[in-house]
């Protein structure tokens, strides 16, 4: 009869290697077999990779600071970005987390400051708006002279929940509130894009004049 | 225009976030964006989880130990399969890796000692024999009493190559060499099966009161 190898069966003949393996298993994405081609690996190179590994993890959550103002990721207590004097502290792009704020910077067409939310309001992982960095934004819009608000979030329905919750938390307040154009992607052919986006794009349709400046 | 995101072009606004992603994505299969991903996962998590992985890296390479015997990872300088009287010292199975011992071990058919190459024979790669333990291998067949010598190493052209390679090192010894079975694996129809395969089940057929024994 056919033996199936059952996981839990696993005979890691030292101690160190199991204790590596259980370690690395527990990051997203990694399974035990993965972590133990992983460790493999590390067991083949010289032992100064792997320290310089450990002292980089190490460093990074002992010492990684978050931006007083902005909430993005800084070695300091402000920002290079919030610190920036040639951007505009009066346009706030509103984002999800700091791998939004990456893509944003690198199309170098924003030269506001952004504010990251840490996530998304999503009952279902139990993110409530009291998890992420909602206050601090409304006080900031409350407390400073703040023109604009650009919601920067993902287009999914915890997204728009999201935007659309700040929104009710603004209300009443001085500040204009936008959202990025969701529409055809630059290089996409009409035909393979699905019908909600298409719709929208014809519902939010911009002058010609307008889409040649860009 | 469509400004691609060019990975080099990653701004990652902290010195330490960056160090660690490039650390990380040194590792097989793991690219800057997953890095990423998994920075931004432990900078989510309890600092002490990072710790603890760190801690076991370290601990793996500065005091992981190979078995004297038979090459595979253990704490001790012997390894546990290597230490056990109950197993045959006599009757040698040769695999590649350690992941290998694992694999034969929760068959818990076998009950003899194990020799890791610690690869195979790939010139592409640039693993000749002598970055394999070919020479102990073979100097204990020539000093110690040894029956039978098992290859379990895999059905490659590689892993062929090996098992050649050894077998006219041990020319003239007095062992008896052989290679475990390749054949049809259990559970398997025979019309999915490759020709090569199905075809060396035909050559190596065994009787059939052998295979009820089973």
């Amino acid at each position: 009869m056919k033996k199936f190898m059952y996981f839990s069966a696993m005979n890691f003949s030292s101690k160190l290697v199991e204790k590596a393996v259980d370690e690395i298993a527990q990051l997203p994405g990694i399974g035990k077999r993965s972590a133990l081609r992983l460790v493999l690996h590390l067991l083949g190179q010289p032992k100064k990779q792997t320290h310089q590994l450990s002292e980089a993890l190490v460093n990074l959550v002992d010492n990684v600071h978050y931006c007083k103002n902005c909430h993005n990721i800084s070695d300091t207590d402000l920002c290079e970005i919030c610190t920036n004097p040639k951007r505009d502290p009066e346009l706030i792009c509103v984002v999800e987390d700091i791998r939004d704020v990456m893509a944003i910077e690198n199309t170098a067409q924003f030269q506001g400051h952004y504010h990251v939310l840490g996530g998304k309001i999503s009952p279902i992982d139990g993110i409530g708006p009291q998890n992420l960095n909602i206050d601090s934004l409304v006080e900031k819009v409350k407390n400073q002279t703040i023109k604009e608000l650009i919601f920067a979030t993902s287009s999914t329905i915890e997204g728009d929940t999201t935007n659309f919750y700040i929104f009710k938390q603004l209300e009443g307040l001085d500040v204009t509130i936008t959202t990025i154009a969701r529409g055809i992607a630059v290089g996409d052919e009409l035909e393979y894009a699905d019908e909600i986006t298409l719709g929208r794009s014809i519902i939010n349709r911009i002058p010609f004049e307008t889409s040649l400046k860009r």
